[in-house]
């Protein structure tokens, strides 16, 4: 593994994965459901080109009865439309040091959309899954070669979480059928989850009786503290708040400024262990908290809007911290020293945006 | 201006830029348009929050009739859809050395996209362009800090480049209303121009008697051969033909693999200077060339098909190149070295894509 220090300079591998993938504008943060275009990307190999006229999702493996599904058939499944955030797993990465060699990102690679399809568990069910089945594994029309080995984008669930509602077969991304770069003709949506689970382009989807062992589930999207621990999968997203950076930015540095005065700081927060139960607002670095006010959500798996008023009264430099806690108690550490990991996942120090008042 | 090596790692601040401002996935060079999401996009501040609702159009400054136009105004004048090239004109700058501080594109800052607008020549003449206008100033509603001056984005055409046919105020992407993030509600869509040219979130048009010196004219977005080069602003896009890259890729360095035997190579070619006259084809790294099949472009402003027949015979490393000229003999250089201007803009040396074949 390429390793590099915070803030030492990015290889053009990186930067081409960044250029390729890229993250949510930050200023996105004030939809509740981002539009088309603006949800972050992550696509490991390319994006395939399918016909959804002749496609066919196969369900096979540990089912009684194996099936294949055309488009037109899951369409005329039961329909759910439902707004899920959506985080990358390596969302942070780059706070980390030394940082793995992967998708460079801040902390943008994020999006809430509104996912349309058919419940998994339904579909499972008619499939007749066997007591013996122990996960279920997602596999993708995207080939490539990562960590060495060439390979489809695949993915396995347990059991439990493919039975959990709200698991969708995804056919619509806000109300259109999804771009291709988001999974045309199909794809799971995971809610709760990292978005590695949310397998596109989606082939199959096989009952297996032991544990899935493939690239990127057990060389890659692997949570280790050290290249000797074995590891586990990545599973839900840990709590995060961000903020819409306020005042208007330097082209090239994103540097933000603003005049003195009273402003409404406005974000989102969310974590996959459950609701958010507290959004803090930090103008001195971390040193003071308050609360900020929180709002519904538009759903269960939406991200929550808060917003705090913040007396930017003295010109000079402030660094602006958001830090969200859920109903688990699970909240964000001020820094990232305590996140590091052999693969960059799951990093969500709280937010930090230096502003300066003039 | 912060300058770095080819090849010279990236700073923080060009990673973010990239993040922010994602490439067009090669392999979407499939789709004679765009789907949306895919298409490049630069964002040089914030993306404005503007409600459709309430937003007006003003047309002012040397004309007979000022105007105000809401959306529904615009909409009810003649409407008109066509495919439209887009390119950054600084795709290409991360080819150069030393490289300027800036997005730091390989050769992906490109779309083709389906606008739909209104003809801006009529409405200039429904306002009584006067005979001593020399530009036409279009100034949009985003707002930032850049070369070290505040200021809205605004950019100038002239009287004749304004008045050109196609050039549209574009209030539709794809048939949808604009995404946020291309400029909702209303943008200016130059056909044979850089991006740059194509002003997003348009407040005003303003007809000078004067040329424009604001930043983004005379100290960005300037062709300048040297720092003591006065330059001149950038126009017309020069040609370029790109591939969709073949076989599979690897998913951090992206580099290709293939199995021996015969494939067809994809792409499109454009040139802001006249119809694609010939695209060639090497897979010896430009030493010699073939010429690729030409199809019908959607339009005149669309991008033209090329393909050709590779037979990749021999297991192997090769380097891909595609080559376009157009109807005025412009073509593309081989290499970048004799391309180097202070900004990094117009770099259109040949693609360049390694595989190999096992």
């Amino acid at each position: 593994m390429i390793e590099r220090a915070e803030g030492e300079p990015f290889s053009k591998e990186e930067v081409g994965l960044a250029l390729r993938n890229h993250g949510m504008h930050l200023e996105g943060l004030r939809y509740p459901v981002t539009p088309i275009g603006m949800h972050y990307l992550l696509i490991h190999f390319d994006i395939p080109a399918i016909d959804g006229s002749s496609f066919e999702l196969e369900v096979t493996g540990r089912v009684d009865n194996p099936m294949k599904l055309s488009l037109d058939d899951l369409k005329a499944r039961p329909r759910i439309s439902i707004p899920v955030v959506m985080e990358c797993a390596g969302n942070g990465r780059s706070r980390i040091t030394p940082r793995p060699a992967s998708a460079p990102w801040g902390e943008d690679a994020i999006g809430c959309s509104e996912w349309t399809g058919t419940p998994l568990a339904a579909v499972l069910r008619d499939a007749g899954l066997l007591d013996d089945a122990v996960e279920v594994l997602f596999s993708g029309l995207d080939r490539g070669i990562d960590a060495g080995v060439e390979h489809a984008f695949e993915r396995s669930l347990s059991v439990d979480d493919a039975l959990g509602e709200d698991v969708l077969l995804a056919y619509e991304m806000n109300g259109q059928p999804l771009p291709p770069q988001h999974g045309f003709p199909l794809r799971l949506v995971v809610p709760d989850h990292y978005g590695v689970a949310s397998v596109k382009w989606l082939r199959a989807i096989t009952a297996l009786t032991e544990p899935f062992e493939g690239v990127q589930q057990t060389l890659k999207y692997l949570y280790q503290t050290s290249e000797e621990d074995p590891g586990t999968p990545i599973r839900r997203k840990l709590p995060r708040a961000l903020m819409v950076p306020p005042g208007i930015p330097d082209f090239l540095t994103r540097e933000r400024n603003l005049r003195p005065g009273r402003v409404t700081i406005e974000g989102k927060a969310w974590s996959g262990y459950g609701r958010i139960e507290r959004v803090e607002f930090s103008s001195d670095g971390g040193e003071s908290w308050g609360d900020a006010r929180l709002a519904e959500p538009e759903g269960p798996h939406a991200w929550t809007p808060w917003s705090h008023e913040w007396d930017a009264g003295e010109p000079g430099a402030y660094e602006l911290c958001a830090r969200a806690t859920d109903e688990t108690g699970r909240t964000q550490p001020l820094g990232a020293e305590g996140s590091w990991n052999v693969g960059g996942y799951c990093v969500n120090a709280v937010q930090r945006v230096p502003v300066t008042i003039a």
